[in-house]
């Protein structure tokens, strides 16, 4: 990103850029998430992040076709946002000090990842469709309703197994 | 927080970990509020900022009698993660070429600033019940309920009409 320059002329551009954001950011939750499956205890968790992180996958893909569809180079852009995410993630998960606590901390911290994906492609999604872009949103809708549903599986796995081991 | 030591031993320590983490990223986001308010051009958006920051003073405030709660010193640990949102915010401003362009990014950021919110109560919601802290719960509720009427807020807005101008 240019600090200095004004790159952003345009609601296209600000699409194009925000793409760009979280073409880079799922790159780095696709690193990230092996270290989360190695320190994940409980088998319904540490299965969930092994199918998330192929829906991750394809989830790249999916955004390497809307670049191609909107006709503009597949690239990331440095994206501060997953980065702290992710660094806040890997510090906590090097505090918790036994397993049941590290998977509740391993679930907040991919809650904190999927809200962060929720927003980004929501925002996308809105406009994708005021630049007259239905099928660029068709694809990313599919992604969002992934990353919706991971959260309320993690949700779900929180509150019905995981926390009450760590209390 | 000390990366190299294991300081949370429990579920109790990772909600007071957390409880610091949001009250720090609570205070970064009341010093920021006040730069999206002069950059804000649509009148609703930057009244809707204005609403925003007392709301945060209000959540900080609530934060701190969820510590004297709980029997714990009120104080903020680093938080990158709401650090890398707002650098990013900052970042994506700085480059917006005209008005509607700059009001269309400045909700998108603060939307990923009310995800990373919603995430964060939702996860301390779920553990202060578990700890048997319906007190501590029933306060942080409160405060989620504010951040999704904003980011409802903020949706219903953007669709609405800034996305429409910036087009």
């Amino acid at each position: 990103m240019g600090l200095f320059t004004r790159d952003i002329k345009s609601l296209d551009d600000l699409f194009v850029h925000t793409l760009r954001d979280i073409y880079y950011a799922e790159q780095q939750i696709a690193k990230s998430l092996p270290d989360m499956i190695d320190k994940a205890s409980d088998p319904n968790l540490k299965s969930g992040f092994e199918t998330h992180l192929a829906e991750t996958q394809g989830q790249i893909s999916r955004l390497e076709k809307v670049f191609e569809m909107h006709g503009v180079p597949i690239k990331g852009v440095d994206c501060p946002a997953i980065d702290g995410i992710l660094e806040e993630a890997s510090e906590v998960a090097g505090e918790a000090d036994n397993k049941s606590v590290m998977d509740a901390a391993l679930i907040a911290a991919a809650q904190a990842v999927e809200h962060y994906e929720i927003t980004r492609y929501g925002t996308l999604i809105a406009w994708a469709k005021e630049l007259g872009r239905a099928d660029c949103a068709s694809l990313l809708e599919e992604s969002l309703q992934e990353e919706q549903a991971t959260d309320t599986k993690l949700n779900k796995l929180a509150t019905a197994k995981v926390n009450q081991k760590a209390a």
